[in-house]
């Protein structure tokens, strides 16, 4: 197990270096690198040495970690074992092959040209969900599986018909009471402001870096090397937002409990829990009125003026959009409602792939209200499918809710945050999130996890009380 | 062999990371995740499985490169399998105590501190020669074989004899005719001089990365990968030549013919020769008269005006000191015969580690003339021994030998080189290097390369040629 997490953690670190270090010309000999790590790899975590050494372990009085290692440690190794070796040889192939082509037809915009490898996409990844079920479950459940154990479509057909009855609404009361506005801040003064905010919020030289990158994402290589990047748009102030998100990433995995280190346990738990940390970061602490005190300070600093109301209105506008990755909290949701209705249409074969670009354009003027005038600013705007990737989306959504579940039993139990972000004092909240959700790592799926940090299942009102104020309710 | 390439490249990678951007509280997860990487790529290289496909290769009818691909992973596998697995242990774990050992012993000045830790690194690599020694080879012989196969202690003592009659001389009539002058470079013209120099001889954004480190080093991830430190200390011009040093390192690697690439013939042949790719930058191009003109140019971009003499003067100044980093191309060799004397005779019994700083401070003496004040600055002053490493520190001098043979070759194949680096025309130089040293990689070992490259034997001859102008002879 100790061994899987290092490998684990050094794939990470070879994927950060092509995206952040890597001259341009190093892809080549780096995609055969990534190729041998990862086969090596799967190579450990399917040996059969792994399954003999657990059933040695049956039945055995183990003390609750190592049962909790021992119990994921089979459920990983069946899952894993579960796929024969030429289907995930299929799947890795067809994946760069889709996103390749994805990258040149969303260049070109042209669906039809992209089609094939999507329809590929689909085909193996149902035949992946099929050969991962359990019995009763779908192959979109056993996709989902992947990425979020135990959640299942039923929970998220449930949720995802709440909020796409109860937002639409709201978006349009939010277009009048709290419209977008723009702020043209100078990428200086961005940076300043990221810059001087996370080191407040305990981002030093020791043990974190912060770089740029085409698309902001974290990279863990250990509890004490953790690594965001974001990127700096002229005049807009994103970078606020995502340096933020970023941030709630990587304090998740610093904050689990050290005794899991270099166990299997030792990482977040799923993919919506995860989300959930880098959304209440970015929507309950970068979006609150309380902190943007404290934004508009460290932009002052950086050389740009700005009132903390002004910010503020800036951070939090709604305003319907085609594109996911610019949404606001309130519209951000329905972009993902849009996605999981559309990838379980295709995986259950409900849906043809060449059917996609209409159904998308209709999905989003019935959520969203929104005309789409391309298909590169609609369905193929992600790289997701193209990549291979279904039951990814979910998470997205599910993070928004969780982290308004969370952030509500965490007001509950110690106070309103109000006062402290005003003054940018945020070691309680990440006080609770270690002891109420990070510690753990993965010895709580998803749900459990859930209940136990708030005392509730998973539900959609919290994120609903969260919006309700920027459509004036 | 590719996967063994691929794992060897990631561990540059990762090595490369932590000593260029890891933020330094990420070391213990980094010792273990470059633990697990060495343990798989050990394992793969040891593995039966390579033995029998090796066997099953016997007597079959290869082409050329096959054959080659085929007798040096014999010879790697059989090398390596000769090693205990316990003594690769003990040899990893000693190297890193010993390391731990030296660092607190030189920082505190106490040899005593560091003589059991450097012992037992003696006696592992006593016993690490003596099972990978062939009939009829010594323990240090088999030693060299790991840095550089094929050289002997009885070529070492002929070359090394020579030297340390002729240089003593030299040195003395030097110090008059070219003594040390410093020149007080600020960093910022350092850095636009280094950068812009790079950026004249090929060194582009687009394959090449140019950082700083606490030490200069090179490491090559790919063909089209390539990464040099360097570092600025203020009021030197250090940086001038380790830039051109690292440069030549990078060089070799980059024009490995490209069938060879991913396999185990990919990389370069030896220390000693790898060492001379960058001595003959740093020595015979950016030490030159001739390309002072161009460095000159380039520092007075830099806001830095001087005169190309002075430069070049500053560049090749002769002072004996007590440290070899710093050394002088004409006093530098002397240091490595004093490092190869002493550890010959640790490794043979001849010399007990209790007795080594004061056979230090008489070879210092005998040598070069130089009184050693402490052993902090003497010798404790390289890592080497610390790490274990014996039958390392000869390559430094072989690779000054090397490069003024090679130099002299091409000289008298393609003309002087004169005219042409006075413009900072290298483009005929890094040909004939490719053509008749770096396409080789592997399939020719040192002393077989330098035959072929130069048409002689390796002698101190070139070598003694190119100092003597720096006595006025």
């Amino acid at each position: 197990m100790a061994e899987l997490a290092d490998l684990s953690a050094l794939g990470m670190l070879v994927t950060w270096d092509q995206l952040v270090m890597m001259p341009g010309e190093g892809a080549p000999a780096r995609a055969h690198q990534l190729g041998t790590l990862a086969r090596l790899t799967h190579e450990r975590a399917t040996s059969q040495d792994v399954g003999e050494w657990l059933s040695e372990l049956d039945g055995q009085d183990l003390d609750e970690l190592d049962a909790d290692i021992a119990r994921i440690a089979r459920r990983d190794w069946d899952r894993a074992r579960r796929v024969p070796a030429e289907l995930a040889v299929e799947l890795a192939q067809a994946s760069a092959h889709g996103q390749e082509s994805w990258r040149a037809a969303r260049e070109a915009d042209d669906f039809a040209a992209f089609a094939p490898a999507l329809a590929r996409n689909v085909e193996l990844a149902r035949a992946h969900g099929e050969c991962q079920a359990e019995p009763g479950q779908s192959a979109y459940d056993a996709l989902l599986g992947d990425y979020d154990y135990g959640l299942c479509t039923t929970d998220l057909r449930r949720l995802f018909a709440a909020l796409a009855e109860a937002l639409p609404p709201l978006v349009a009361d939010a277009r009048a009471h709290s419209p977008k506005r723009s702020l043209a801040v100078s990428v200086a003064a961005q940076q300043a402001a990221v810059a001087s905010t996370l080191r407040r919020i305990g981002v030093n030289d020791t043990s974190w870096r912060v770089d740029v990158s085409a698309h902001p994402f974290t990279a863990c290589m250990g509890p004490r090397d953790s690594r965001v990047t974001t990127r700096y748009g002229d005049g807009d102030v994103e970078s606020l937002l995502s340096s933020l998100h970023e941030y709630g990433h990587a304090l998740y995995e610093r904050q689990i409990d050290a005794a899991l280190d270099r166990t299997n346990l030792g990482t977040g738990t799923s993919m919506s829990i995860h989300e959930s940390q880098s959304k209440l970061w970015e929507n309950h602490v970068a979006r609150s009125a309380a902190f943007a005190q404290v934004l508009a300070g460290e932009l002052g600093a950086g050389g740009y003026d700005v009132s903390p109301d002004e910010l503020h209105a800036a951070l939090i506008g709604v305003e319907p959009s085609p594109i996911r990755v610019s949404a606001d909290s309130l519209t951000y949701p329905l972009h993902i409602i849009l996605r999981f209705e559309l990838e379980l249409a295709m995986v259950q074969d409900d849906l043809a792939v060449a059917d996609l670009p209409g159904a998308w354009r209709d999905g989003m003027r019935r959520l969203l209200g929104v005309e789409v005038d391309s298909d590169a600013l609609g369905c193929l705007q992600d790289v997701h499918w193209g990549a291979g990737s279904f039951g990814y989306f979910p998470s997205y959504a599910l993070g928004c809710l969780i982290a308004a579940q969370l952030w509500e039993a965490m007001e509950a139990a110690i106070g309103p945050r109000e006062q402290d972000l005003r003054r940018g004092e945020v070691a309680p909240i990440q006080l609770w999130l270690a002891e109420n959700v990070h510690r753990y790592g993965r010895r709580l799926d998803t749900l459990p996890l859930v209940q136990r940090a708030t005392g509730q299942e998973l539900s959609v009102e919290p994120f609903l009380r969260h919006v309700a104020p920027l459509a004036g309710r």
